[in-house]
């Protein structure tokens, strides 16, 4: 049985036996740069960890891990554009360290050699695996959609957020679990199980990360907390609150829009208190987590001796901490 | 048989019933915007006439025909970002009249419906269409990057000209005549021939582009003449000249540089007269287009009532007045 961590570190090894040597170094250099900036490897590990529920010769999937590491890699460096974020990873983001135009076309060589390392799969359901990676990259696209249109929209519903985040965040590691078990060849009952772990691990997870930006632990959470407060994010907390306000608290959190950074944050967060939205996206977080937990008690793995990995993976990624 | 202008009508039929009306509307609009702006949809009836010297049930080649447009029109919108082209066949280019980002992400999902319209094939050799589709892709991106590459540097060789425009051109035409033929069912070998036809067609076309950018006739060339002078393109003209001059002929050739456009432009066309380029240029040309012709007789198509079809289209290509 192989751990986490014994597949993330199967995972870097090969990660580094790839690194592009040819030219023109201009376009593939930038691809080395990105894809060796670290990160946790979590999605190629969970493709790894679903083929390893059906197959022992893990090495077959590493050319399916790479591909969704490098598919997630490239939707960083055109998000990071868009976003004009600067840094990544705590280093330079690819479009600030060269410029835009590198940043969009090395982007879209890392989405071709995506579909290389998906099309070199040998493997009778290569196609069908193809087939799914094509929706989950047009839902992470389309999701990218929604999240922009969000930032200027004033009557986004839960729902509608509720959807964003499942197509930008969750289909990809639903995605990395089903692909896993296609090849592996796993029924199609139990690719679906898969997916539907991941989709539900994934939205739990963003919910954590939008409850953490507020209530986390500043010592262990990363980034600065109360960051989408002050970005004014239409966060699931944020929505909850506009959605339960009453009148007069709707006046003092419209004052909040002139208020520096940490007076926005104390109020903001007062009002999450009154209305007790830590609660209600714990609640939610939670139910996502059990259905999670559901999904997979109906794959049926009691005796599976790795089931035990993809459980605690979970909790891995729910308690972001380690 | 089929004529190109009827696999053109069968092409464009096709593509009104491809309008995505689904949302985003914000990522899917540009996308039907870009789609259709025009133009002569070369690349997909390439394809159907490639699909159509070996099958007669032409539909079955329709959703090639449209992945291979697509992809041509995600490069369009891509490159014209790169390249701050505020026009695309005299109206604003995609980030032009939306934003930049919405150039990037309506690109993105305009490759990864490339693939889903591959993928869509109902052929025993999707796998290998889909592969071959995946090398011409990514020398289209590495034909733009050594196009971007170029500008800034002053040691381009001839030889490294000719390959950037194979990548950026040649290929995605050779790829659409090759992935008709597979789609086919035709042998490897007219497949490969097919490839070389539209590899030779394309630097023929190419080099005929360079020459009419100084030699063409205003009425009919369509784009201001002498426009790769001004903006000093490394050109094969331009790169024949750089190698060809003696001393004194370059130091004339530098005084150019800070000329007024006009000026310019007769300066420069004068040194190509002098060391006799337009012939050198024609020459090239006339090897490529001999080279296609050869291609294409080796395919042995003498009895092939579909033949004359694929022989007119080099003719179109290459006086591109039609």
């Amino acid at each position: 049985m192989q751990t986490f961590k014994e597949l993330q570190s199967l995972y870097l090894g090969y990660l580094n036996t790839e690194i592009i040597t040819k030219s023109p170094l201009g376009l593939y250099e930038p691809v080395n740069y990105i894809m060796n900036l670290g990160g946790k490897r979590i999605r190629p590990v969970l493709a790894l960890m679903s083929y390893n529920l059906f197959q022992e010769d893990i090495e077959k999937a590493l050319p399916l891990a790479h591909a969704i590491e490098m598919f997630h890699n490239f939707s960083l460096v055109h998000d990071d554009i868009m976003d004009e974020a600067e840094l990544r990873r705590g280093k330079p983001s690819v479009h600030h360290k060269y410029d835009i135009n590198t940043g969009i076309l090395s982007g879209d060589v890392m989405m071709i050699k995506t579909y290389e390392y998906l099309a070199s799969l040998k493997s009778e359901r290569t196609l069908d695996i193809i087939s799914t990676f094509n929706r989950v990259a047009r839902k992470v696209c389309e999701g990218q959609q929604m999240d922009m249109d969000f930032e200027t929209r004033n009557d986004v519903e839960i729902s509608e957020y509720l959807t964003m985040i499942e197509y930008k965040t969750a289909v990809l590691l639903a995605g990395a679990l089903k692909m896993g078990a296609i090849l592996g060849n796993a029924s199609s009952d139990q690719c679906d199980l898969l997916w539907e772990y991941g989709i539900n691990i994934g939205l739990a997870f963003q919910l954590q990360d939008d409850i953490l930006d507020v209530y986390g632990d500043p010592e262990t959470f990363g980034k600065k907390i109360g960051g989408d407060i002050v970005q004014n994010k239409k966060t699931f907390l944020m929505l909850s609150l506009v959605a339960s306000m009453k009148y007069d608290d709707n006046q003092i959190f419209s004052t909040t829009a002139t208020l520096n950074a940490e007076d926005k944050i104390s109020k903001v967060k007062a009002l999450y208190n009154k209305y007790g939205i830590k609660d209600l996206a714990e609640a939610k977080m939670n139910t996502y987590y059990q259905n999670a937990q559901a999904a997979l008690k109906k794959l049926n793995l009691d005796s599976h001796k790795n089931k035990r990995e993809i459980e605690m993976l979970a909790g891995k990624l729910m308690n972001r901490v380690s």
